[in-house]
């Protein structure tokens, strides 16, 4: 085991995590006045506007609920979690019992979408937050609001299609969403579906999705797994198929399972081979699987989040293999990603680069991101680290 | 009057409608099989995609009876037309009347949205191939689905709405797209509402979008005219304001009104001063009101429509005013477009440039671009010429 270097990259995650993601976030963000978080911000924290994301308001719930249960027992963490689980159950449920998308500082709500990724980021949150507090009526709600994610990924309970029913096709986001909740759920306040479940959702991914003959992982797929040959089924999001492959490869360490460490690895192999961009590097974001244009314009930049997921991906490989590659992979995104993304004055990273690294935009909280791909990565990476090297 | 230069314009134009545009379009665009068109297509020509975008099926409908009204009468315009026009009556509306955003080659339904452009641009098409047929029940067709554009616009007839009523806001999108089917409308087979409703859409921007203080067009506001402080309500679109500049400086021009081509300068000259990029050239796609971050991480992206919307609005202020502002921008951006945008080997021009003017997507025609905004202006530009110099 590489003992020299998974220590100098704990510190180094660990630092990053806690000294300059966090600090950039935090106190500042904890809206007082109505509770939840006031997260879109600037690239130097100036607020550009007060709404809230409630997909970000989950996510940000769960990682002060993770940090406190798996970092440190601080009361500043405990509280931060507790003021978004509130915000969320007071204000972001519709009569229904769906989620809203989008809502006013003070709760009102401003849209609701379609998508129950409002509710998977706060099953994920509510679980988290259940094992700090032992609150069982907590863990309860998690478990319930898990069982709506399942009918609603079994199309159980319909939400509004957004296509007609003449070319059907399924996306990887549900199996993927599904396992990393699934994950998340498991371990924090447990739940005995989950494994079963989680080994479906792989076998899914495997099945219909991972295209040996062609080294390529699929975004979007016919039901019966076959590649849809228009635009939108030929469209790749590489650093989302990575972002599948560590949820797989972290399933393959939970249960030493060489199966799945291998499949994680290929999905990983091929949607670096296809997405790395060897001219200016970094993650591409979208790719057409036979080299056309995609139907988005923006396809060749470089967001935040894709690299986040190659960092973890890489790092678990590498762990789970020894194969050099991988720590080569991980040093060449590392080293990319600290060049361009990492904003050293401010703290925190850029969101969104141009293709050749300059930056197009400057908010780093906004819809869409907040305190998560990043120091879920800085967390992930430094807690796996602790694992492989004894925790100091 | 710059006489030369409209004759060396207008010559310039023809030119590159005549013999560049249409002939990358057509005739290999003509569906033989299935009637309509198939337009997703590749810098080369190659087709990417034989789905039908049902937006573009109208606008390709209304070009080639427009062709065929105001140029030549060729029979191959008219039976272009035709062959769109019958595939949009057969297969693009649904049960209730609604019409999809996008269907199958073979016309089979895909994907219905909530907003009613598709509409509009099958009013356009209807009324323009009425004209050239002199098909009576055609032309109430069209004087039919207009009125149920009016419908939506009014919301006496309920789109699905994408927003809760926590925030109400309206688009310069609608008064805009409403004053433009009027405008054809009138301007092919006649309509006695139009004059006064296109009056009233003008009064509406002027009213409540156009911000005197600030030397703003705002692309959203509340109902009353206030800015909305939010990501949303500061994002502006100049090239939209800049088209909707042109709709309002020809409803001059048709009436000789002083007071809109005041007011279509007006809008022209603050969102030429915010939207063109000093530093690249090419009118930028999104900015902040203030200056903040946008939602859109590719608003730096130079898009081939609104270059078109400027490339008239530009032509139609210098010809009502004589400005030589006016002029001078008309040939910056002709200089800007023919050199980045045009792509002199296969016709046409990309659709999609990076801020610097590199190429960053190939597709000429895909869900959103066809022959529409490029043709439409190279046509009007080419009229508008014809009429200010006499027509050879």
């Amino acid at each position: 085991m590489d003992l020299a270097y998974f220590k100098e990259l704990h510190l180094f995650y660990q630092t990053q995590l806690l000294e300059d993601t966090l600090p950039f976030w935090f106190p500042r963000s904890i809206d007082e006045q109505y509770g939840g978080y006031l997260l879109m911000r600037d690239f130097d924290g100036s607020l550009i506007d007060d709404d809230k994301a409630v997909w970000i308001q989950g996510r940000t719930a769960w990682l002060f609920a993770t940090l406190y249960n798996t970092v440190e027992q601080k009361q500043a963490w405990l509280d931060g979690a507790r003021t978004g689980i509130d915000f969320l159950l007071k204000h972001c449920f519709d009569p229904a019992g769906k989620m809203y998308f989008h809502v006013q500082r003070d709760g009102k709500p401003l849209r609701m979408r379609r998508y129950f990724f409002s509710e998977t980021f706060a099953v994920i949150a509510l679980a988290a937050y259940a094992k700090a507090t032992g609150d069982a009526a907590m863990a309860d709600k998690a478990r319930e609001l898990f069982t709506r994610c399942l009918e609603y990924a079994r199309g159980a309970r319909l939400t509004e299609p957004k296509f007609e029913p003449t070319r059907p096709a399924k996306a990887i986001g549900i199996p993927m969403i599904m396992i990393n909740t699934a994950q998340q759920l498991r371990e924090t306040i447990g739940d005995p579906r989950c494994d079963q479940l989680i080994a479906g959702w792989i076998e899914e991914i495997e099945n219909d999705f991972v295209k040996t003959d062609i080294r390529c992982v699929m975004e979007q797929v016919a039901p019966d797994g076959s590649i849809i040959d228009h635009i939108d089924g030929r469209t790749l999001n590489p650093g989302h198929a990575i972002e599948g492959a560590w949820f797989i490869l972290h399933e393959a360490r939970y249960h030493n399972n060489a199966h799945y460490q291998k499949l994680g690895c290929t999905m990983l192999d091929y949607m670096w081979e296809r997405g790395w961009d060897k001219q200016y590097g970094g993650i591409l974001y979208f790719l057409d699987v036979y080299g056309k244009p995609v139907q988005e314009y923006w396809q060749d930049m470089k967001f935040w989040w894709p690299q986040n997921e190659a960092l973890i991906a890489t790092l678990l490989a590498y762990s789970l293999t020894g194969d050099k590659k991988y720590k080569n992979w991980h040093e060449t995104i590392r080293h990319y990603t600290e060049t361009y993304f990492h904003d050293k004055e401010h703290g925190e990273w850029y969101g969104y680069l141009h293709r050749d690294g300059t930056v197009a935009q400057t908010a780093k909280g906004n819809l869409f991101k907040g305190p998560f791909h990043l120091p879920r990565q800085q967390w992930y990476c430094m807690r796996l680290l602790w694992e492989l090297t004894g925790r100091p």
